[in-house]
C-alpha cells in the first residue's frame, strides 16, 4: 500500500472514529433486536441453546471484527460496507485512495 | 453405602426417571422464562453479553448436574431437592435408606 492508504491524517482520524462508531453501534441495535425476537421465539430447550450458541458466534465475531488499529481499519470498513452497516458517503473526506480500496476490498 | 442407597430396583429406577425427568423440565421452563425476562430487558450492549455470560453458566451447570448414572442420582436428587427443583414427595417409593441420604445430603 503507499502511504495515503495506510498514513492517517487527524481530519481523516476523526472521519474513522465516526463512521467506526457508528457502524458499531448500528450492528449492536440490530443484533439486541435479534436476540429480542430469538427469545420471545424460545419454546424449547434446543431453541435456548441456539441462541446460546448465536451469541457466542456474534460475541466472537464482533470482538474480532471492531479493530480500530489504523493498520486494520481499510480492511475493517471493506467488511462494514460489504455487510451495510457503513455506506461510502460516511467515508466522505478520506482520501481517493483510501476510498478507492475500500470499494474494492468491499466487493471482494 | 450400603447395598440399598446404591443398587436400584426396577420400581425405584421408574421412580428416579419420572422425579428426574420432571426436575429436568422444571428447571427449563424456570430457564426460558428468566432468559425470556432478561432479554426483553436488555437496553445496551453490556445486558446482551451478560444474558450470554448467563447462559455459558446455566448451560455449564445444566449438563454437568442431570447425571443419570445409578451411582450418582442420591447426589442428584439432593441438589434438586435442596434447589426446590424436586420435592421428597417425588421419591415416595424409594428405599428408606436412599430417601434419608438425599434429605440429609440435600441439607449440606
Amino acid at each position: 500500500m503507499n502511504e495515503s492508504e495506510t498514513q492517517w491524517s487527524k481530519t481523516e482520524k476523526n472521519i474513522a472514529r465516526q463512521a467506526f462508531d457508528k457502524a458499531h453501534q448500528l450492528e449492536i441495535e440490530k443484533l439486541i433486536e435479534e436476540v429480542k425476537e430469538r427469545a420471545r421465539n424460545i419454546s424449547k430447550v434446543e431453541d435456548m441453546w441456539k441462541l446460546h450458541d448465536f451469541l457466542s458466534a456474534k460475541r466472537y465475531d464482533i470482538d474480532g471484527k471492531y479493530d480500530d488499529r489504523d493498520s486494520s481499519l481499510i480492511f475493517v470498513f471493506a467488511q462494514l460496507v460489504r455487510e451495510k452497516l457503513l455506506s461510502m458517503d460516511e467515508l466522505d473526506g478520506l482520501a481517493p485512495e483510501k476510498r478507492a480500496k475500500i470499494v474494492a476490498l468491499s466487493r471482494m
